[in-house]
């Protein structure tokens, strides 16, 4: 029996990006936390506290801060490319680049947006995590934190019935969720933005949309609303948190509830996860995470 | 010497409340976190544990949610003074109602507004206080976790310099904060909606234009925008976190940073807290908060 | 009508400072967030932007690390008083310093504490509050994040019962909160660790030797044996969330639930708020936060 | 092309139980949070909402309710193990549970542990990840943030220098991380118990002992201590973030700073990620998470 080292990779998390684009008196901001991650020949420093091939995470950080600089940042899947084909060099084979960007909206003076000044635009992110080994890359982006509500056209029944099971079935119920979503690009020459906000745009059309009968039939008639409507998508995963509202029991006061008063629990919740795939997508290589 | 039961209160907190108006296809949501306090002649229950002026803040919250079928929820100052007043009786003398208000808006679809499907519009929560006491009430409302920023139009100089002083003067910095804010309301017949639209807009609005030399100014300047043109007002707190970013050093890579690159910190920040007020405002009395 | 600046201070928030005592091969560690605050007339800033008097709050950072080397920490209570004396001159008439510490614990090794390598000792905090106005101060100390469950000992009954109450009663329950409290010192001369090992030790073993009838009852209870025993405390604050543990209903599953099974629920939760106090004790002047 | 349903699972996560072992007046408890999630055929509901197949979530919920009652919860890994064969029938073919633990410590009353009074040990959780797949099984425990520092006994130099490098080498240097770890467990008939608290004890023995080249190196070396020693463990996976304490430049205030006062920062930190593993290891199979 021998000990060996498995996989492993180094880097700098979150580091906290703002430019801003001052070309003219109206200025852009970019808002981005940026991850970066190293992998490759790391034996020796692992086994004796050899550094000779470690870039060290504050190096990793200034580059960040220096390519911000030496070019326009760029859509989030552009960026993360050029910072990690930047890294793989002698013994660091391959990079990850996790990237979120966080909007920022214009204020509004007298009805029109303000130059310089900016408010939250909440607390969705768009996100990207890009992987490279030696001259091969894959993207995968996606976004975080999108809660939705649909007050009706949802409906639960159907489910078996063992000794454990006391839930009612309903034909009306609050569905609520915050989508975390995940897709896998294919091909190049991607118009990054472009893709982002159409399958963004189609992900929230068809949650309104369609009456559900379970989330998972949500969560696949979105995969496949990007996937019919996306080519440059080979696959989309989703996990959606079912954000219970539960319907608040009035009899004992003499009232009715007719799916007018509810309430929004936080735990326990349900968990569905899912992937959508065209099945001559191309292979999937590198491109999900190793490590959670 | 003797030993007394000071100041006290009890209550349920964060009773998380949904309601759906369904009088037609359009429904609209609303969607509060709700805490209610008691006070009052609450010595047995301090003293021997004996309960019969103890109304049970699990009552407390049943209340919450048979009031929000009732009648309309409405605008959340409306339904703290509501729920406040039905508390006061017997040995309870006193309630304090918090509400926060977390906003949504419909989904788009082909452009238009979804009937019943719904995204959350971000972090921001319009907030309310209401304090009862006997026949008396106040109403202190506020927003909490707007985010804003300004690029440029934000100077600070002029400050002392003392042995500890390391920080250079600047002309052009980042300004950015996370609005807390209060006022405390004064006379009656207010339209509450209208009240919080028109506060916030004149807050931001004054964030935006302002070229500020401090961020204490930039306070000030807000409180005064609001006291000045909305009459219901006695009182303006604010408090403003310096969300610092950094001009990131570039020198050593053989860069310039012309407040292109920075550095968005977490902690520590700066923290500007103040008051505005009008010199005839009507008294405070219990409107502010005792408990911390 | 004039509008005018009311009540305001400014200061820098959680500062984190790590001080290693490294004056022999044992170790001791320090770990502490202190946030600084600074009152007086603070006029011309707010108005117009002069600065002449705002003592920038990244100086007043450099201040606490500077601190931090002169002499030894000390006691949060020490440290506290010695930075806000520091700060008070000029224009600057009063300050406030709020200091959080974390407590660390040496790791085991053969069973003996390492001299150098430590684990951190959970997430309850020590904190102080010091408040200085001109030549007077005022200390007020505490604790955070104290979690603390009885698994008997604990009725609730005896409650009114009006239209909207459907809580049972019981002899029974699980009792669990957070203890959040602080206390008030008066006199002088006070052995800060001490009195803080004693306090923390009295309020623990009241809450575990109650037989308790309210949390209201207990928090009283863990006050009053603070006060009889302890002279250098004037009062004592106490926030005590009521964390529920629900029965979980297990009948139609054809069990018996015999106070066994619990659902430990997050929100809502009860909110037990209260003073105890001498009549004797000094007045409490400033000790207590004016901004919330 | 085709677009077809990839991997996909669902459940009922964070369900919070407390159990209280009444057996004797020496009351013992388990607070536990555990989240379940079914694998199998679940075309159905995903393509058209038929749920014929969908063991609700909140049976799932009951489920782990009721077999608390129904015998002790006991290790976590057995409970899972429970949960995880009860759940896999009909179309589920496989199940994954997972279960943090989090510990409890009895209060002291004049020196002796109380019978039925405790309080909460810390923000550290014991962790299992079991897989269920028709007959087979994997175990996968850990433990999540346990937060170490070492004031001395760490090193960091000879990292590679290129145009973003400005890192000073060090000699002596805070090192703190927060651990996250799993292992892999492999054979049968293991004491859970028994194995948790060695591996803890031997991780936190090599954290403090081993003086540091790099925190590479202080991962290999804490999972090769766990594999050398528990012959029980197949592969150790760890997640340390580089807590950066960076020293204070104090030479503006005309003062040394001998690695005696530290800046304790919140981001960016290192993240360095690593398996240390047995070549003549059983083959991982379906132990580590698909979805992440």
């Amino acid at each position: 029996m021998a000990i060996t080292l498995g996989p492993n990779q180094y880097g700098k998390a979150e580091v906290r990006l703002v430019t801003v684009n001052r070309t003219g008196p109206v200025h852009s901001i970019k808002d981005l936390t940026v991850s970066t991650s190293l992998r490759g020949d790391l034996t020796a420093t692992h086994l004796t506290g050899d550094n000779a091939g470690v870039v060290a995470t504050d190096t990793q950080k200034n580059t960040v801060y220096a390519f911000a600089k030496q070019s326009p940042v760029g859509e989030i899947e552009d960026f993360a490319l050029r910072l990690g084909r930047h890294f793989v060099r002698d013994n660091i084979k391959g990079a990850r680049i996790l990237i979120d960007e966080h909007g920022w909206d214009r204020i509004a003076v007298d009805g029109k947006p303000h130059e310089h000044s900016f408010s939250r635009a909440g607390d969705e992110k768009r996100t990207t995590a890009v992987t490279i080994d030696g001259d091969r890359a894959w993207v995968v982006s996606g976004l975080r934190d999108l809660v939705v509500l649909k007050s009706t056209g949802s409906e639960f029944h159907g489910f078996p019935r063992d000794r454990y099971t006391t839930l009612a079935e309903t034909g009306d119920r609050i569905l609520a969720t915050a989508v975390t979503t995940r897709w896998r690009y294919q091909g190049s020459e991607i118009d990054w933005a472009k893709s982002f906000t159409e399958i963004r745009r189609l992900m929230l059309q068809k949650f309104a949309t369609l009456h559900s009968y379970s989330l998972q039939q949500t969560l696949y008639a979105m995969g496949e609303a990007v996937l019919e409507a996306r080519p440059e998508v080979a696959e989309v995963r989703l996990s959606l948190p079912n954000k219970h509202h539960f319907l608040v029991d009035l009899t004992p006061f003499g009232l009715e509830n007719d799916n007018e008063v509810f309430y929004a629990a936080d735990r326990p919740y349900g968990l569905i996860e899912g992937t959508v795939l065209r099945d001559d997508a191309e292979e999937p290589g590198l491109a999900w995470p190793t490590f959670t």
